[in-house]
């Protein structure tokens, strides 16, 4: 059997290095070195790396036995920018956020409708008030990107009663959405939606994608939530929307800087909720799973999960 | 067709006279006297009551006429203690209450378990710190009830993946629980949940059922919450396992006295959180349309939803 040997670029290397050695990969070699001659003398030697999509940019140059990149992230845009080496195969890990992706945004919309912050005040208070709410179920949600997390995330808002609608580069039927479009009807569809979902990627298709005049569209009160990526939104005509325009509230994990700026005025806006780009926390246990299988598919020659198609972007 | 008269004695008689109004049930003739001397006029002639359990309590006694009352609470506890009539058909709203009180549970729990509070304190000092979860996915929720409202919950538990136990009086098997128990195995079932959910009526048989010795069979750092009735667990040994004990946290929509005294310790403690008894509100339009359907039932002598059974108290 082949030997392969496997460089760790994460900044979780001891974890992934414990759980990776109790997978007893056949034919794999881990190296997890901590000094930067070290990294440098494995980056000549191994063919396979895993790591966070900046981590493996930083090393890309030097990587002279690259075949094989697996990103700890859904998002790899950092690894597809101009001037990078698109000469191996790149995985990602879609596929395992959806879940806790669907905890998060069902979370935080249930914390605006019911009112939880309210709440929380009102208990400081020791003040026992009934606020009216509205449920759920019959509004309608909007998720833009139908891959593996939007359509988790469908099938939790259809679990809920919501009609789900849903936009995609091909519009092309997804499971959990009631119906689905492709992008020249994104301000048509947004005018409809009491709940907007962006997991965009970041691609130049969809840099920009929500600039000041698509933000007009968005119904009155309507919640924008966003987990793909921040540049997909102009963050200046956000802040407008939320300000003085119609835009009820925004949830945002991703933002065009991060971590977001401490000036942004973002951070103190009351109808603006900030997570530090966390709703689809990497659990290494899924991705050493995942990891384990591709890699089993890698030295057999045959396709691997999650394989990303540099021109798309995803 | 033979006539029949409707009093209303709800907080919202406003509201629900213009939606039956609209509903043109054949035959119904409706009341909603405000002057005391009119109610007690229309008492004596109303065979058909509708509000909320209290107010139809407290003229029960000289509703001369009653042959059914509409409960617009699924709690009808107030109208089955001691030295109450039990001479006329009682409905409750059962099986309306459960999205919304899905709804209000994992929205409580995502917010918990996501740490929603601590990044609402984080944003106010605009710090940008990733704060570790886990997923509910793979834990487990004792839903002790297992009737529509916690069927409804258990769907939604089972949607996100959790192992789904339930409680009830016959342990038969019910629609969404992976597992059924009868009462008395509660103890050693309490020890294997995550997220233990009362959604209990008070009965006979329920009052004080978590008391401080079953308290202590709590899986430590479990979440306790009751959407059910506030009597149903010794609200003392509940503070004492919050505070010095096991349990990690309690949301609590009921309690033993409502409105919660201002001087219970409960509203200053950091892992309860409060609120005013409305996880389950009742909107009028889905009364009036589940009161419709009865009414169609009752004029033709047929058995009508919700109806209660004064004995088992639900």
């Amino acid at each position: 059997m082949a030997n392969h040997t496997l460089l760790l670029l994460s900044q979780d290397n001891a974890e992934y290095k414990a759980l990776l050695q109790q997978a007893y990969l056949p034919g794999l070699t881990i190296l997890a070195p901590e000094q930067e001659a070290d990294i440098q003398h494995a980056l000549s030697k191994a063919d396979i790396l895993l790591g966070e999509p900046e981590r493996l940019r930083a090393h890309l140059k030097n990587a002279r036995a690259l075949k094989w990149a697996q990103s700890t992230y859904a998002g790899v845009d950092a690894l597809l920018s101009k001037g990078c080496r698109q000469d191996y195969q790149l995985t990602n890990i879609r596929g395992i956020f959806g879940p806790v992706i669907s905890e998060y945004i069902f979370g935080h919309l249930f914390s605006l409708t019911r009112h939880l912050r309210h709440y929380k005040e009102q208990q400081r208070l020791h003040n026992w008030q009934p606020i009216p709410y509205q449920s759920i179920a019959g509004k309608t949600i909007l998720i833009v990107g139908t891959g593996s997390i939007g359509q988790h995330i469908a099938h939790t808002a259809q679990h809920f009663g919501m009609t789900v609608l849903g936009i995609s580069r091909s519009g092309r039927e997804a499971a959990g959405f009631d119906h689905t479009y492709q992008i020249p009807a994104l301000n048509n569809v947004l005018s409809k939606a009491d709940v907007v979902v962006s997991v965009l990627p970041s691609t130049p298709q969809t840099r920009g994608l929500f600039d000041a005049a698509r933000i007009e569209h968005f119904k009155p009160g309507a919640i924008f939530f966003n987990v793909g990526r921040g540049d997909v939104i102009d963050e200046s005509a956000l802040i407008q929307a939320l300000r003085h325009g119609n835009m009820g509230a925004a949830v945002l994990d991703v933002f065009a800087t991060e971590p977001l700026p401490t000036a942004s005025p973002l951070w103190d806006m009351p109808n603006v909720v900030i997570t530090p780009h966390n709703s689809g926390y990497s659990f290494p246990e899924q991705i050493v799973t995942r990891f384990s299988r591709n890699y089993l598919k890698y030295i057999n020659h045959k396709p691997m999960e999650g394989l990303v198609d540099f021109n798309l972007g995803y």
